[in-house]
């Protein structure tokens, strides 16, 4: 039984660690972290945990944090992080940062892409990169572990396997991602009002998100190569689940053959058919945010478009568990060599 | 380890049974009735379950079933279960009926309400109207549990205390429900199409409701006297939640005194405060269905109006889990002498 | 051709103002009036107007605005308009408050269910409460109307018959309502969030909302009682609609007889069969708010219950056109001399 | 005035087409269609309409019909019209098909994507494709004109001025299409039930829908060349409204030089700046759907991607106005000669 706290434990995301946290066997929570209710009952925040969780929230004090837990989540705005963290911290406690802090490894292009100045660029060499299907090992040895976006963990998993065999041609590539609301935070804004919201879909930070650099980096480790995409988010009105739908032309082989649907197929099977929590629909299902929703899955399938000579990748997640605490949850899991998907049986809700 | 069978399996109370047996420790599903979709997997009727159920969906056949189970929910229309069991049936199994065929004990009400003859009368005494929290130990000795219906689950123990104690004056009762879509089963009918449901709201069944006579038998035991009542349900554009609104006019107790606030809330927390799955709120909280969504709570809470004299009672429920899947499981995990809530710990999904 | 000045133009009753207003044959809006949006395009607070209104927003100017314009709506925060009105204004231009300030007749009902001083109570006498089906030729008269609250209009209209023709028991009235979050208004605030307002359903303000004691004088007026009543009010996830469940005993007549479902279908009739904007809907049909979203109508209906001798009074309207906007345009048109219905021919938008 | 007929007029898009005609200066709807509902009154299937409309709906009988009325719309399934239409009916009446019989000049391709045969294949060449910001000066003269789909309006009009004025590579133009779910018609079909479409969002139909085709045709007239694209729609939880999100790489110049910016803008204000019913938004301003619901405006907009080459085009419109009812009378006006926009002053309601 290892004890945990969360800084920022009533945002959205917050509240699903909390939730995933809670039924978590090798776990106990100790620390509500809380700027904005301090003092106040959690469960006054957040009613779903009445007569479940019975703590108040608690100011930031990290250094008095890490006396007390084995692992840190950071549910905290861009920039926390890295202004705080300290080699003392990381020797005490081990951390997992939902934040993008420390996502990207060249400094310039987290500034540029975040607009903020990166306070502790010592540490990003050593922060790995928790998309857990593709950097597992890594993982296992982390004393910091960055988290990865939620639109970031959808899109990449989705394109993985057709890039790392060099199914596509990377140049082509083009990810449209619709995301339903809980991806906005908690913040009282009024794009974020019900009214605003609700009947209405409009794409937002066209060719400026900041999920983009993330999602280029590691797409081109997966190809070997460097990757600019465009990544194009929109808002849905639904409260959770991202889907992303990305499209590419395929790239002739050595050969000068064009991949077949069965080449495509067996990459998505190669690196996904033991992970547990990707699943690969069959032939002719596209995935749907409905059917995963509440769980740590990613669905994912595609289509070969013969005609245009492209495929079109699909995936789905909740971008609540998989896009953020239920992979943060994943990571912890392998950080302390607990069963991976301990926590993690959460089956889709529905409808 | 008991094996478990399920009659209308892919309804949407079947699929939240499914969910919830999944992660329930005691059991295994060994049937999967669907008469709708015989011999497809069930995973392609509820893809949430892919990768996770691999059956096929079998057709109806009790005396096969009953051989093969220890216990069988019934999550069927109405006068299905009625129309087939046998003692011998019910020698070989225990059931749980999700429907409201032996939820009613006077036949001729059942038939006027239901518009059905009931085929096997012979059962309706020995069935035990399975709200737990009201009739325990009478289930943990049930062959037969007629698991109560949505709205008068949420309806009932939301004005039980209040009912029991003689605080409420039971004649000038009134219930206003609200209740998700889901509720309307998974029927291909033009009024459960979502252009019809979204952004609106309507009563329907007004004076007409099958659930009435139910809530007024119950409260009839609870209050020692015949209760008639009006009971409206309300459609709202959501896919799980129940909230009942209860109006009743303060008894005068016997020295002539009206009751105070605090006789209320001790009435409730008499009955409650030991029940784990019926949270009393706060005074001045306000139940809301999204605090309970996936869950198999039941908040409830009331405002005396000393204006007016009344209290206004409201209870919360998610109309899949306490309103039909969860309390099953409950009354089975009551019936084979489980933990109560073994498979119930889900803490409800917020956002 | 007359002019029109809007003070809080930017909420949602603002804008509906200038949905109904930009289409209104008599009138031309000459003041957009905003505090929080001052010098920016109208247009750039509501989208649905670009290139259909070019002017900017105004600060508040009272003075200079009486001048310029024959008509004054202000949607503005209640104690607003009570705090600066003056007999020069009124002597200038016809002013339709759409806030509480002027509703209610007596001074310390308003100043305990609102919690402040109301400024100019010597004109609460001469106001004229503008629900347009009953007080239409005082309306033709005023200098200043009291627009209607959203539920109040709702909940007024669909009891008034069977108050007024002393056909149910007023002690025993209940009005149970369900609104669209639009009536919550366009401020950022955390409960008015998409994702706290999705998939939930939840009672407030019980026993203590404002519009209780506007609905109870109004009514009285009807029964030529006293009227002292529960009211709930609900939020449902929609943008728009008021459903309005009312319930009562019927009312022993001087016959010693109860009404009959007839009696209480010719009530209606009496009342609304001539009126344009309320339907009174065929037996055995429930009003629906997306029957009436976008217009001015007021759907109602009955049913008789024998069963418990109550009759449970059905109603729908759009918040913001009949519970707001439409209104406060229906009186204008009265107070002018306008067709009725000028402007306000909208036709309900389904789905 | 003259006399209109609607077969299929208790579809979602007959309905808007009732809702839109009613408030028609220069029409009178004359006969009311619907084989499902022959001899019910319409209000019974619309009740938006009660007190509007008192017509009963009638069996088909397009000889009659024709007869009757100076303009037949017809909104019915593919192939309806095809199947039935004659030079005599033409030389009687005009004709308006919401239907695709007509859209695609090309009968092989016709064949192919709708899976059935074509059986007036003679009227094809005769038919105008009733895009009036495009074709509006054939539109004025024709006997029959094939109303564009929902999809096609707004991605042709999204991609228009960039591919007729070749400032795109049409070779690499994607359009990914979002819609809400009255597009899938009124149908009592599982898959558009309220539980399956809340909270959700899915593609389908990828690299087989049949405005595939449709849409590269015209934009081929449109770039004067062979357009061969991806175009994939996904389903929203939402009652009206389209979103299209184009992708194209910019088409190097003559001069070897790529497209500006100013460019770009110019072209859309060269063909958009003069329609009324398209508005193209300011700079930096992403089109929502909920801007223009209820109105028939498409709202358009750009971003140039200079880190990638792309263009990024937008475009939203409602799907039953713009994208069906709204440009069919649209295109009435303009066959009679009645002004472009009359009975389409229709403002967007907000919220």
């Amino acid at each position: 039984m290892i004890k945990v706290g969360i800084i920022g434990s009533t945002g959205y995301a917050g509240g699903e660690l909390v939730r995933i946290l809670m039924n978590h066997k090798e776990v106990e929570i100790k620390w509500f972290g809380s700027r904005s209710y301090v003092d106040q009952k959690y469960y006054d925040v957040y009613r779903n945990f009445f007569e479940i969780v019975d703590d108040k929230c608690l100011d930031d004090n990290i250094t008095e944090l890490v006396e007390q837990v084995d692992v840190v989540f950071t549910a905290t705005p861009q920039g926390y992080l890295a202004g705080i963290l300290t080699e003392e911290h990381l020797q005490k406690a081990k951390f997992v940062d939902l934040s993008a802090d420390y996502r990207i490894k060249d400094v310039a292009t987290y500034e540029k892409w975040y607009g903020i100045e990166h306070k502790s660029p010592q540490f990003i060499e050593e922060a790995v990169y928790g998309l857990c299907e593709i950097n597992r090992e890594d993982v296992k040895g982390a004393r910091l572990v960055a988290n990865p976006g939620c639109y970031t963990t959808c899109s990449i998993l989705t394109c993985y396997p057709l890039v790392k065999e060099g199914l596509i041609d990377v140049d082509t590539l083009i990810i449209d991602a619709k995301s339903g609301t809980s991806g906005a935070g908690r913040g009282a804004k009024l794009p974020n009002l019900y009214c605003e919201v609700n009947e209405n879909i409009k794409a937002y930070g066209v060719a400026s998100h900041r999920h983009t650099p993330e999602i280029e980096e590691q797409l081109g480790y997966a190809g070997n190569c460097q990757v600019m995409l465009n990544f194009t988010p929109h808002l849905v009105p639904m409260n959770r689940g991202i889907l992303a739908t990305a499209y590419a032309k395929l790239k002739v082989q050595a050969d000068g053959s064009l991949p077949t649907e069965q080449m495509l197929r067996d990459a998505y099977n190669k690196y996904f058919a033991e992970e547990k929590f990707v699943r690969v629909l069959d032939k002719g299902i596209c995935p749907e945010t409905k059917w995963v929703e509440g769980s740590n899955y990613v669905d994912v399938n595609f289509v070969l478009d013969e005609r245009t000579g492209r495929v079109i990748m699909m995936g789905a997640i909740d971008n609540l568990v998989k896009g953020a605490a239920g992979q943060a949850v994943q990571n912890m899991n392998l950080m302390f060599g607990f069963a991976e998907d301990e926590g993690l049986n959460l089956i889709p809700m529905f409808p």
